[in-house]
């Protein structure tokens, strides 16, 4: 049977048939493991598994363990099995997938396994899992905590490192590879190249598009690929076909790759470290190109797709743009998904693939009008297709805990997804959900089409970045998060507590400024009680937060459960038990001493967690206190704990000795208040703040409620 | 009325009539009151309240302000006044009454009051604190928490700076100072000087001093001044006399202000900073020595006691060591209250002081061999006696609330007991269970007598200073403190989960290794259970509090209560609930990872967050768990939250990816377990630390019991 031509579609993961299933997992796994093993037989010396033909990257040999390693890890961290196969190999052949970096290198030195070492590994790990797939409790669909989840995990995880060994492949010397003559010739290249077709914008109309996969999809998803992100996408155009190496060849022409005005900042420092002159599977050769393809090399396929990374194809764009004087850019994800629209169904619904795709036609690119989608061509396959996205968690999205750093170590704003796949993207890579991302600079069978965008503006979404920063998570986690302890929710007590007073005291809910506002809660809970609430806050750290959520965005930030490891968290307005109104709601970075004349004539002031945090306590005090109407009402909420990491100890409000007598906080208070303000009340509130999975500090204060009397 | 010479004694607590006893009170008040007008009445010209004869002084016009100050700053503390008499003045006069050293000189700049608006002041105060006599509410005995007692605790604080500003006027110009002629002479020194006697040694047999007041004493006292403690001191000879002008001179002549050798370390700096060749108030003019006193300058009254500081003192002592070969030093202050036997009664019950104290007889010094008490001149009186003893808190001592910075700054080793009294020791000073402290270059009217050791050690006890570090204090509150959030105590909870384990699965319980045992709570527990109880930490800092409770010491810490404020705690095993065996305890200083052979065959090892403290967490797991018997238990007790801070990351167990994949503690640790133990149970466990007054850290975790598996 010719393996690698008749690539299975990824499994459904709904059927009838308990048993069906199984045989079709185990075929799709016998499938993805037999064409990795083919695409190494390609090496006809050992000595090319040590070879580091791309110093980013580990040697072949770590690659040809690697994703049997990954089945064994994956099934101890699933509880599934308990004994490691083999310690060593599976020591140096787990991570480094990816250097991720051209500027961390990392030099460390391996110890590598021979050959024969992780032949027999994999022969072991292959039995394994033959034996697991036969055995294991299945039942329909399958659910993304079963391990037949996890079998797919590893075959599609097996098929992206089919695509990614095939390119350090491609940097290997040629005579370092044949494919054996044993069998059928399966890894042959295209061998129809000639000139180029002159590229042309074709017009995309104005649509919405929805992206990401439903959690009740029918096929095997990476964690990233879930959840929903609405997008109006206005009217653009887009290139007919992908760029060509005869339409590339004439940036290289013009000098590009010598003139740093083309090239983002990024960019040139990369062009410093990699001193590129061309795409990387180019040569030339007394004045003439050539392509390097995975097992020959031929004079420069002008009609094939180009290949660069994304910071070559965006100079690429800049480029363009001087010479059109159009605003060239690269698709966005949302883009790209218009251009998609012009091809119906996916890999499961064809009987012959549309595209250069799936290696249903070729093991390599091919010309890039041969494959036609609409009036476009390529829409999908020869090869990947660079977007402007810089990779993100759609909204909803939640890491998959048996893999938690498949994606978001990527949602970092400096890996943009490349989308579409190759000649060589099989399994979950070739259908329409299919969502990977790389480092800017990362090689891949990949190319691009290019937009014009008409607003001159391109349209990408910000990335919705994880929150690292303890401190940030921790408050929102505190004001977002799981309630802890068997506490109520501290911005809900405060909250209850301001409106049971106001209501007891009867003072109209006009204005209310609640000082210290941090990452919102309490602004957002007391919002359907006043008119207007102003939250202001010192740090634009909190603040931006409490903004983000009123816009109706989520909010996401890492919490520690132990050392390294973390939780990844999401939070939105939409998910809190109360109905909120938020756009009576400013939230302004400010400084609680020196308050804009504006912010007055206040029917309540709380004072959150303030004072200990201010540079001048006493001043925000006296500063906030006059904002209050005659009988309005204030509210104290402090620890008193002052620190000098915020504040001088000249001017802490109370905790230290003043002419030689021990002041605490509240007296200092009463003492400033006593002249203008009556004591109304004092609440007793519990925080909880969790630190990490076992942690929490607790803190039991007052809140002190005073009422504003008349001069 | 002659007012110095007519010095009410210090009231009684208790008596039989209110009104009586608030007569007497109002009598003691305005006694105090006009003797320390009186002694100010006679700087005879106003600029002399502003020279700062000793540098290291505030200027006279501070203390004229000061003790009215320290009533009203008191009242308004105790919450028996709210509003202040005069801002400036008592910002002004309350802080720096001691400025407890020459190395940490204050240069800070003053804005003193004008004489006539501190004249003003006292008026006002004299006349709130007669009208609060006369109203206040008054039970009897005086309780240290009414009213009464912070009256009482202002005469005294008045009385205490009668002596220590005449001390600085006897450093003004005598020109500036007569007494008033419209008065009888009241402030007259001694007339009666010539040679002295030579002094000699005499015998105090052993005996056991009980020192220390009791809590229900019938005068006020101090909170130094309560507690007990208990002292084996044995034979020692103690001089007759105290030592006097003339024999000080033997040390002068020899040339002992020039020789390093018989001066402390402090000493020596002392004499740098002071340039002093003699005693302070000697002065040598054309070859002779003359005295000055409060009011008069006189030829070096030779029979008259010496006035030094401890560092001269002990110079001296040092000296007459070399001199006669005897083990010469200054006496303990239980060897001082030997002395003190020789006389009976205290001032109370005598009709005429049988001393030179309380100012009954001169306002100077008189002859050493005029006031006889046994064998001995001068048991008390005449001028204070330095003594070796560092002052500590008696075991028991209580901050009082309202002064909570009389003693405890002193409790620094630095500052030693004088003991006695002087001329002008009067009301609590004159008594015999007064105890004050200064530093050892401080100047009083104080001198001194000398004893001989006959084993050649003095035999202080070491100063039971109140720990401060943070963590040390965290832990001592953690394990001996009040619980806190309504939880067990920690250890309790972990020892009584260890007897459960220990008796559910019928081990033996001879010897159990405590690895992590910090301040000894967990060990001190189980020690009526075990046979033998090993507990070790790596930290001396925290061991050292087990050690000290095992011999039956008791252990002191401050706690934060807000900022600066602190709480002082003392805490022994006599208070904690259980009956507690500790002689079958070995504490020991000790490493984990690098255990000695004797700490084997245990039937239990109780590691107590000692892993996540570890810097070879892994070695700590294998080196202990090595030790237990076959059948035995070992109890893992850990957050598993390593830090950087103790373990470098490569060594962490578990908490950060290994080979690429999440490990977290707890499954590190059944992976280096599983194979020789085996897990029986898990038991959840809920820490509480307090870190201030409102702020706790709360730690969830489970304690994990495993019995060690035959081979």
């Amino acid at each position: 049977m010719n393996i690698i031509n008749n690539q299975k579609t990824t499994p459904q993961l709904s059927g009838s048939s308990i048993e069906e299933k199984r045989a079709e997992l185990k075929d799709y796994f016998r499938n993805t493991w037999a064409t990795y093993e083919s695409l190494f037989s390609l090496i006809n010396h050992d000595e090319a598994y040590y070879l580091r033909p791309e110093p980013l990257r580990h040697p072949l040999i770590f690659y040809f363990g690697h994703t049997a390693t990954f089945y064994i890890n994956k099934l101890i961290l699933g509880k599934h099995i308990t004994q490691r196969v083999n310690n060593k190999i599976e020591a140096c052949c787990a991570v480094g997938v990816d250097e991720m970096s051209w500027d961390d290198l990392n030099s460390e030195h391996y110890d590598w396994p021979s050959i024969d070492e992780v032949r027999e590994y994999r022969m072991q790990v292959f039995t394994l899992i033959n034996q697991l797939i036969d055995t294991m409790a299945l039942s329909l669909p399958i659910q993304q905590n079963s391990l037949a989840w996890l079998i797919l995990m590893g075959c599609e995880h097996e098929r992206i490192h089919i695509e990614t060994s095939s390119v350090i492949m491609r940097m290997l010397p040629i005579s370092s590879l044949t494919e054996p003559c044993n069998e059928n010739k399966q890894w042959q290249s295209c061998p129809d190249f000639s000139s180029s077709p002159n590229n042309e914008l074709l017009s995309v109309p104005e649509q919405v598009m929805i992206l990401g996969k439903k959690s009740a999809d029918k096929t095997f998803g990476w964690d990233n690929e879930y959840g929903e992100l609405s997008v109006k996408v206005t009217q653009f155009n887009a290139s007919k076909y992908l760029v060509s190496n005869q339409e590339y060849l004439g940036f290289i022409e013009a000098g590009g790759y010598q003139n740093a005005t083309y090239w983002t900042s990024e960019g040139q420092q990369w062009l410093i470290f990699s001193k590129a002159e061309m795409p990387r599977f180019w040569r030339k050769n007394s004045g003439e190109y050539y392509q390097r393809n995975l097992l020959n090399e031929i004079p420069l396929p002008m009609n094939w797709p180009t290949e660069v990374n994304y910071l070559e194809a965006k100079a690429f764009c800049q480029w363009k743009s001087e010479q059109t004087q159009l605003n060239i850019a690269l698709p966005t994800e949302a883009q790209w998904a218009c251009v998609r629209e012009n091809l119906v169904g996916d890999t499961c619904d064809w009987l012959q693939a549309p595209a250069n795709i799936n290696l249903a036609h070729y093991a390599s690119s091919c010309p890039v009008d041969k494959f036609s989608a609409g009036e476009f061509f390529d829409v999908i396959g020869n090869v990947w297709q660079w977007s402007e996205s810089a990779i993100d968690g759609y909204d909803g999205f939640k890491v998959h805990p048996i893999y938690d750093d498949f994606s978001t170590p990527t949602f970092d704003g400096k890996h943009n997804l490349i989308k579409g796949g190759s000649w060589l993207s099989t399994g979950n890579e070739a259908i329409k959900s299919a969502r990977y991302a790389f480092r800017r600079h990362f090689t891949q069978h990949a190319g691009f089409r290019y937009v014009e965008n008409f607003d001159g503006k391109i349209p990408t979404t910000p990335v919705n970045r994880y929150e690292t920063d303890t401190e940030v998570c921790q408050q929102l986690d505190s004001h977002y998060g799981k309630t802890q302890l068997n506490q109520i929710n501290y911005q809900q007590q405060i909250s209850s507590s301001v409106l049971d007073n106001m209501t007891k005291y009867k003072v109209n809910a006009e204005k209310c400024l609640n000082v210290g506002c941090s990452v919102g809660r309490t602004a957002f809970e007391l919002s359907s009680f006043f008119q207007h609430i102003d939250a202001i806050d010192f740090s634009a750290r909190f603040i931006q937060y409490g903004v983000q959520l009123q816009q109706q965005q989520s909010v996401r930030y890492t919490s520690v459960i132990s050392g390294d490891i973390v939780d990844f968290n999401e939070v939105s307005l939409a998910q809190l038990p109360l109905c909120i109104k938020s756009n009576n709601i400013l939230f302004s970075q400010g400084d609680g001493c020196n308050l804009k004349v504006t912010f007055d004539q206040y029917d309540a002031v709380v004072i959150e967690h303030a004072l200990e945090k201010s540079y001048q306590p006493k001043v925000l005090l006296t500063t906030v206190s006059k904002r209050l109407k005659i009988g309005g009402l204030l509210f104290v909420i402090s620890d008193f704990q002052h620190s000098t990491k915020y504040t001088e100890k000249s001017n802490w409000l109370g905790g230290l000795k003043v002419n030689g007598e021990n002041v605490s906080g509240f007296d200092e208070l009463c003492q400033r208040l006593s002249n203008n303000f009556e004591l109304l009340n004092e609440v007793p509130l519990t925080r909880v703040v969790k630190q990490n999975q076992c942690t929490y500090i607790v803190t039991e204060i007052k809140m002190s409620v005073w009422q504003r009397l008349s001069e």
